[in-house]
């Protein structure tokens, strides 16, 4: 649960107009509105994006994904500093991390791990919610994404733990797949574990500075061919592989050239316009999902029977399906003119 | 929809009775019952499987996946009769293809491909349903595990196509998951394209015969080298790597002392036990899910609405978000005591 503290509870025409003016603070506090579990704020938040719908859209969105350890906090520090003094970008950071347990700490923990980039006018870091399941942080960061291109963000980065399923939410939130790898041992694993390699647009080796970058650059030989056998991304993008350090500030302006690259071949034809509107299709249709199990499951009556139910499925003395069937009974008798069908 | 056609309409009491005694048309029919979009099937169907509880979980439950061209069906014929006949077992066959546009076609599909086996009295082989979401294909697979279980089948094996998402959700069905993998160019992206690689408890190399043989050891090797990268499987398993040859019976008996040594292992402490708990935790879960979207998807007044909101969506005139939640509203007003809200 978020806490809502009394003095973000603005109107919405001050929040609208704070964030269409690109008043940072009303930014965070109307996505602290948007994250918020109350009906009442969550009405105004779709009212407030709503009406910030028509500002939306004119962004670069970049998800970067990485194992712990491969320097993805250095990497996106320097990679948001280089978009923000050297191609003059407004850079949002957005993190998704639902495993995540750091409260308070969080904003906290961004500063201090992206110190620079954090006191940015040009930059704005925001946290994952720090609570929830992903559906529901990934509901409320596709809110962040429209609410920061509102404020004027013409640069989106989803920063993820690369811990499973987030970057399978991340791919249809964004334009760009960056992929962080580390040269060395388990290589392979680092991609292969998680299934994205076939989600990347672009993998860097990271750390290729020192004694690495010899190993680096073979890690590089070795990712260029395999990308090469997987189908173009979207039709039309075959990915590509780099190698940076982020301490040297090395490989990374060619990351963002290879970025806009792939940002001109995809605005021809209308190839991004469309994958964005079959995101949006998505988005809404997880919206849904996420809506329906978060009804079912906060339902007073189901709540009462779920546990017993689930401790009969578990020990074998009632099927998962006639449980299942019997809590969508409760559930959905009072819905009318539907089927509640095996199929 | 699966047609049902009238001889098929036995009394509860004919198809327990039927199933128990281990009679296959019968089970064959309980099969298609429960596979039926009807409500008054599902019923049945759902009474029947609770009724059969007591008599499920005695087999060994074993995943087999492989691309196409892989040797899939050939690999499971050979293997399937091993089973029959040197192991004394009884072979159940059960196919997850969503994607598969085969109707009446598949069973004779079936037969075609695997004819040997299609013949054996100790083997029945279940083709997917030939239509629906990989949710409600996911359900009926289940519940057909459990109706072969109680109809004294002690071998299940549930073959996947290998395109996605079907592997994910046969891996909370079964006790052993085998992949089968081709020598050659691209090994690493059969595996690693679908992210299956780290669900493997075997990976067999196939057609390892006549100049096959040389390239399917080094491969294993490779395999050998990766897999032992990966966390053990449920926390007591080693992935191993085999090779083999179906059509000179190679490497197949050594596959299913391998699937008899995990058994032994998962069965020691309780693992099993433990793993099959969570999986029917979640089967429960999965059902709930399927039925919540069956319900809404298939509800008028939402399949009124739906087209021209997602237009709306699609041409950015309205969020997504405004989108499921007016469809959430709508649909959810009659369900008392319940919270809709953003997260």
């Amino acid at each position: 649960m978020t806490k809502i503290k009394k003095k973000i509870e603005l109107s919405f025409k001050e929040y609208t107009e704070g964030i269409l003016s690109g008043n940072r603070t009303v930014l965070s506090q109307a996505i602290t509105l948007s994250e918020s579990t109350l009906p009442k704020h969550n009405e105004l938040a779709q009212k407030i994006i709503s009406h910030c719908l028509p500002h939306t859209g004119n962004s670069i969105r970049v998800g970067i994904t990485g194992i712990p350890g491969v320097g993805k906090s250095t990497f996106i520090e320097t990679f948001g500093l280089h978009l923000t003094q050297e191609e003059k970008r407004m850079v949002a950071v957005l993190a998704i991390d639902p495993t995540s347990e750091r409260s308070k700490g969080s904003i906290l923990g961004d500063k201090v791990r992206m110190e620079k980039l954090s006191q940015d006018n040009n930059a704005f870091i925001r946290p994952s919610p720090t609570s929830g399941s992903l559906g529901g942080v990934a509901k409320s960061t596709r809110e962040t994404i429209l609410l920061c291109e509102a404020a004027g963000f013409n640069t989106i980065i989803i920063e993820t733990v690369g811990v499973g399923q987030s970057e399978i939410a991340v791919d249809s939130m964004v334009d760009f797949f960056l992929l962080l790898l580390l040269a060395g041992a388990g290589d392979e694993i680092q991609g292969m574990k998680r299934g994205i390699m076939e989600m990347a647009d672009a993998v860097a080796i990271t750390k290729a500075d020192g004694e690495n970058v010899v190993r680096a650059e073979q890690a590089k030989r070795e990712f260029d061919n395999a990308l090469q056998l997987f189908p173009p991304r979207d039709g039309v993008w075959t990915p590509e592989v780099t190698t940076c350090s982020s301490i040297e500030n090395r490989g990374i302006k060619e990351i963002w050239d290879t970025i806009l690259k792939h940002h001109n071949i995809m605005e021809k034809d209308g190839v991004l316009k469309e994958k964005r509107k079959q995101q949006a299709k998505k988005w809404m249709h997880e919206a849904i999902l996420h809506g329906l199990k978060q009804s079912f499951y906060s339902t007073d009556s189901i709540q009462k029977a779920l546990h017993d139910l689930e401790r009969e499925v578990v020990d074998g003395k009632k099927s998962p399906f006639a449980a299942a069937d019997e809590l969508l009974h409760d559930y959905l008798k009072n819905i009318p003119k539907h089927k509640l069908t095996g199929q």
